[in-house]
């Protein structure tokens, strides 16, 4: 997971300034090709002097890229030879394959130093990806409110809003007046790098009661409350809630921050809406990718784990293929009598599969989305029916009258393709969209396991339905 | 697209605080049935008050939610109950189809009054999908200011950051000092319903020199220029810029908002994050359908809509299949000798076109993430390569295996099954990363046309290496 880094190095907080925005204008369009090959001569010979020169010149955005785009052994050259001078912002921008590959180059009191200067919510984005020994280790040196920070971020479930809340915030208690807050703004030591809103809680509870913008801070009379300016109509996201329903929240209702609690309605964390652009990107690559049976981190990954993961995949597709051959293999008698059957049955099957897909694809989808609720299922349903209906007859006469020209001799042979046709394409549309919502009903994932099942109703259905048809009318 | 609304309504006025928060505790854990079945019947016995009455008590984000679950017949009926008392905020907020399909349900006028009450990004949102002539119609009877901001944003090319850019942004000059720039803000009538960063242009010019963030401006010392005190480190996005290009800035480097210039490099417009996350949420989902050919919008088409757009990409497939079977065709007398061969090619075609579809998936997502550039495509095809190969080999053995334990009396079919799997898997592992390579540097979207000529490859494929093999082995 890439994110922006808010980092407390030193060297930020002298410049003054957005340094989210430090970017090299000419470096913006792309590490370009030339630079690339530089580094990997530089890398290639040893050079380096060469190397560190160029790469003293890249902002984290940069250098965090150019690690990306090297290959594994480059990469892990690159950064020994960077060693703990490297910029610690540059880890969390890293794809997370990358992080790992780099981190294995680094020892433990480079690691220490490195996660010692970020932001708690990117110390736990790097340490929840280390095994848990070595995790244990980093922590035991971490300086002691990090480590508090992250400890208790960890202890949140995985890919919850727990995990991903940034800790540093500004909230202050609403019975201040603006005046008050304004002063605190003015002289506090404490501030994050930047901020963008005020969040306010109740002063004994704890509890948030509301929030209030810089803009509208900045133009409220002075002696108001901010229990009376302030926008009270919030809704506090519980530390526990799933990353991708936090997503949703925030898309659903234009948010731009989210106050976190804890179970007592304490305000711990907050979660800004930049957070939120890399899940929505992240889980809708994790969707398609699974829906392929691929890993959307393959690009970074080396040969032999793309090997792993991608083979898991296919032992099952094996195995649903060799159910479908054994479909095709009961027939076995009758295709050695009537050939022209072995021709005609894959198109059945294959037309069933990218009907199917079709289906599944936006099921798949909608369910993420949460578009397919409760409400509009049955309507959904009852819709793909139809459409397969439809496109059922309409490729059931296209086949069958193909059929008909290429053997006009055998007009049974064209009843019988249009018919399965028909059968097969509602049968995938309906497959299409009830295995993954049954899939969702069970808890399972449905962009993992959906695609096999689908071809496994598919490629069987179609076989069956085809060459049992012609068994039954023309034997 | 739905995206936050950034309402101008004499209501949203009156109302202090964050407008985008108004969010009701009750309802933001999702509509639930019940209250949609109350809706429902409502809508069936034609009880317009207590309709109102329900629809009155919701907020824009619910309100487009509801409609947006609702089937076309009742969401017509609901449309044309409120009539033009529909909170113009709504549209916006509104599905892409649900949205043609609510202004399908109103008169010109009504769409004026609502068009009027918006900001122009969001009017320029809603304008873009009507037909050209509506569109003039429309917009003809604009307030001028208004008129003029969406022609211009019109004239951009769809999808391009002049389209979705905000004209609601607070600038000034870099000369000025930090004072000035505060007097600016509390006593200017002008500015947006929020905003986090002041804009800054050079007097002379207008082109953008910096930006400050509010936090920074409330802190900074007073008599200071704004030039002294901005962040000078910007890169202005040309108005021409395609949205895809945009969000992948907006990540890659952290942006929290960019601002947009003509082509004289003049500051014209803003665009700010909420905004990219839906861009970002959009072009992932159109990716994830194109490869499945589907369409993201399906769960609120009708479904001829959704046949019509389905049987398209359902043809383009029937005519590969057919091509794939003419192959088969081509060895139909060796199948009648020996039906087995019927039996087990399905299998062969079929794990290549799996294959081909995980590398498809990889490399159709890393083009858009822009993962996949000049520096590592041969490194990646490289490893596509290694990969096919390695499960090539693994799927050989096993599906070798396997045939001679079922027919150890044909061992030459075992030999046959894996030699074609291995040469298949390898050739389907290449043709889904050649193939979107290809499309991509012609310019063609990889996501749409690459799984058709892919499965041409690996059915295609598939069936000529087995059946070929098997004539050259055993006949």
């Amino acid at each position: 997971m890439k994110k922006k880094s808010k980092k407390r190095t030193p060297l930020a907080k002298k410049k003054f300034g957005n340094s989210k925005k430090h970017i090299n204008q000419q470096t913006y369009l792309g590490l370009g090709p030339k630079f690339v090959n530089s580094i990997v001569i530089g890398l290639n010979e040893d050079d380096d002097i060469h190397v560190k020169k160029i790469v003293a010149g890249l902002d984290e955005y940069d250098l965090a890229r150019l690690i990306e785009i090297l290959d594994i052994s480059h990469r892990r050259k690159l950064v020994s030879i960077i060693g703990d001078k490297i910029d610690p912002a540059v880890i969390p921008e890293l794809n997370e394959v990358v992080q790992e590959q780099v981190l294995d180059s680094l020892d433990e009191n480079q690691i220490v130093k490195i996660v010692n200067e970020l932001d708690s919510d990117d110390a736990v984005e790097v340490l929840e990806n280390m095994d848990d020994e070595e995790q244990d280790q980093i922590i035991q040196h971490l300086n002691p409110e990090l480590k508090y920070q992250v400890q208790s971020s960890l202890n949140y479930p995985e890919d919850s809003a727990g995990r991903i809340m940034s800790r540093e915030f500004v909230s202050m208690p609403d019975s201040w007046t603006v005046k008050e807050a304004r002063q605190f703004l003015l002289t506090s030591d404490e501030l994050p790098d930047e901020f963008y809103t005020v969040f306010l809680v109740d002063e004994k509870t704890l509890r948030p009661t509301g929030e209030i913008t810089l803009d509208k801070l900045l133009r409220a009379k002075p002696d108001l409350k901010l229990n009376v300016v302030m926008n009270g109509e919030i809704v506090p996201v519980d530390v526990h809630t799933d990353q991708e329903e936090v997503a949703h929240m925030f898309r659903e209702y234009g948010w731009m921050s989210a106050m976190v609690v804890d179970t007592k309605g304490r305000l711990i964390g907050v979660i800004n809406i930049d957070d939120v652009v890399e899940i929505v990107h992240e889980e809708a690559s994790e969707d398609m990718m699974a829906i392929a049976g691929a890993e959307s981190n393959d690009v970074y990954r080396s040969v032999f784990d793309i090997f792993k993961s991608r083979s898991v995949w296919l032992v099952t597709n094996l195995f649903v293929t060799m159910i479908a051959a054994s479909v095709v293999g009961g027939f076995q008698d009758m295709i050695a009598q009537l050939s022209v059957l072995a021709v005609l049955m894959p198109i059945v099957a294959s037309m069933g599969g990218t009907t199917g897909q079709q289906t599944l694809a936006v099921v798949v989808r909608s369910l993420a989305t949460k578009e397919l609720t409760s409400s509009n299922t049955l309507r959904m349903i009852g819709k793909e029916f139809m459409v397969g209906l439809c496109n059922g007859t309409l490729f059931a006469f296209l086949i069958g009258l193909a059929v008909y020209f290429w053997r006009p001799e055998q007009v049974m042979l064209s009843y019988i393709i249009a018919l399965a046709m028909l059968c097969n394409l509602v049968v995938a549309s309906l497959a299409g969209i009830l295995i993954p919502l049954t899939l969702n009903k069970c808890k399972v994932d449905p962009a993992i396991s959906s695609g096999v099942l689908l071809f496994a109703c598919t490629d069987t259905g179609g076989y069956f339905i085809f060459l049992g048809l012609a068994k039954l009318l023309l034997f």
